[in-house]
Parts: structure tokens; sequence; C-alpha cells
């Protein structure tokens, strides 16, 4: 497979059956294969709603004549500091895709995206343990701010977050 | 002062001066206060827009007679395992306002936003310095994701983030 062959392009609806597969792979390598709850429905509906909503969700993927080898998805957040910034939720590639710059690229057209949307961030999560996405990213000038500021993670779901909510209706 | 005396709502276009104020004193306690780079003007356009486009954050406040004593500001994101969900990106209560339950009062105003709008997660970021910020989220149920599943903040931004950008233009 040479470089060339795969494109990079923003997802269409059309793209969704196949990312969530590549959603699946993903969260099978992070050791977490039991957490996705997503199904194709509502993956299709919350990046391309047909009810006006804003899409909840944007994507770009790596596409090789149909297939799909890896994907991006992404969405503005907030920084009350520096205002508008995108979020890499997911970046993928294949196993056999790797190696090759693809990842490279996928990043880069995120990062464009986010440049010409007037981010001056774009921020995502990794794994301690997960060396060559670190390596990875720390090749293209990523900041590891956990490292450098001491940022953690936090979470309220399930039943502590429904618990919460009730008391804001006491 | 007593609790009832305070309102938590959701803020207004006309809140943002008092807004900014805080979030200074927030970047202050944080030890970054040469980060804070927002400006007036961009916040009250960003969270109230006038030409159409959505907001790009929601915040609620605590208002005692006019003055805000604490201002909790998020946004939607998505998670391709669980969906839509809401990251808190500040909560701040001011220091004289403390330890008579507000902070838990607005937290629990965003917990009950979250849920009514379907997000099954409500996220945010800690500083691993921070113990009393960390004992109330304890308190409150959260999880500290970092600890828990060994997850780091990343982010590219300036020259990096342009020039990763300037790599999809070629």
């Amino acid at each position: 497979m040479t470089d060339s062959e795969v494109i990079v392009r923003k997802a269409v609806k059309e793209d969704c059956e196949q990312i969530l597969g590549l959603v699946r792979e993903l969260a099978e390598y992070e050791k977490m294969p039991e957490c996705v709850e997503m199904t194709l429905e509502t993956l299709q509906n919350d990046g391309f709603p047909s009810n006006g909503r804003p899409p909840a969700y944007t994507c770009h993927v790596l596409d090789r004549a149909g297939t799909l080898l890896g994907f991006a998805l992404h969405f503005f957040t907030y920084s009350t500091w520096q205002g508008l910034s995108l979020y890499l939720e997911d970046l993928y590639v294949t196993p056999g895709a790797r190696g090759t710059g693809l990842g490279r690229r996928l990043i880069a057209q995120v990062a464009g995206w986010a440049v010409d949307s007037g981010c001056a961030r774009l921020n995502f999560s990794v794994l301690n343990w997960n060396a060559s996405a670190k390596e990875f990213y720390k090749r293209i000038g990523a900041d590891n701010l956990s490292e450098k500021e001491g940022w953690e993670a936090y979470r309220v779901s399930g039943r502590a977050l429904s618990a919460l909510a009730d008391l804001a209706r006491k």
C-alpha cells in the first residue's frame, strides 16, 4: 500500500457503520471494550442530525477505495483563558496501516480544521501506558499537561450523577 | 450571609463582566494568571452570539442581590462510548462564600442540566495539588480517571499547532 492511495476526508453519514467498528477496535486496544455503549443509530443521529440541531461531533477519516483505515473524531470546546478550542476525542489508525505517516496526515487535517475555525488549542487525552501514542504525540509537538501542570481527569456519572442532579430539584 | 439569599441561575450577557473577573480570580488561584487572554467582548460574543450561531458555552452563576459569588461554565462534548456528555470547564466560588454549600448547589445545578440534556457523563479537570477541590469532588461521588484508568491531558497549541496545520495544506 502506498500513502497516496489513501485520502483524508470529512466523514459522511454512510461512514458511521465503519467508524463504529473502528471505535470498538480502539476500545479493545485501550482494554475497555465493555465500555462501548454506542449504537449505529445514535452515532448517525448525533453526527448527522436531521432535525436542524448542530452536529454533536465532526469526524475525519482515512479512506482507501471505500475502506476506512482510521478516523479522528472531534468537536469544539471552550477555554475561559483562550476561547474556542478543539477536542480530539478519538484518533485511530488500523494496525495494518500504521507506520506509513497516515496518523500524522490525519491529525494534521484535524489541526488545519482547528486553525481554520479560530481555535488556539487542540486538546486530547492519552492513556499513560500507551508509549507509542505518547511518542507519536511528542513528535508532533504536543505538551503533556498532566506532567507539566498537574491536571487530572475527573468524572461524575451513573448513580452519582443522578443523585447530584436530584439535589438541584429539591 | 445565609444560603437562602443566594440564587443559582443561568448567566445572561450582562453577567460577563463579573464572570471574567471570577475567571481571573480562579486563574490566580491556579497559579497561572498570565494565561488569561480572554476579553469581555469575546466572552460575550461566544456565549451570547447575535449572528445565529449556537453559543460556545453555557454558564450558571451564584447571585446574591446582583453580585456574583461564583460561576460554573460548561458545554456539551461527545463520547464515542456513551454519546452526549457535559464538560465543566470552570467551577469557582469566591473565598468569602465558601464552606456554606454553595459549590455543591452550583454543581448540582450543572448535573441537573447534564441529566436533563441526556448526558451520561459530567467531566472536568482538577489540578493534582488542589487538595480541597479533590476532597470536594470525591464527596459528590466523582471518579479520578487519571488515577483509575491512567488518562493524561495533552495539548498542541501555538507554533506546534500552526506547523501541524500547515502539513495538511501541502
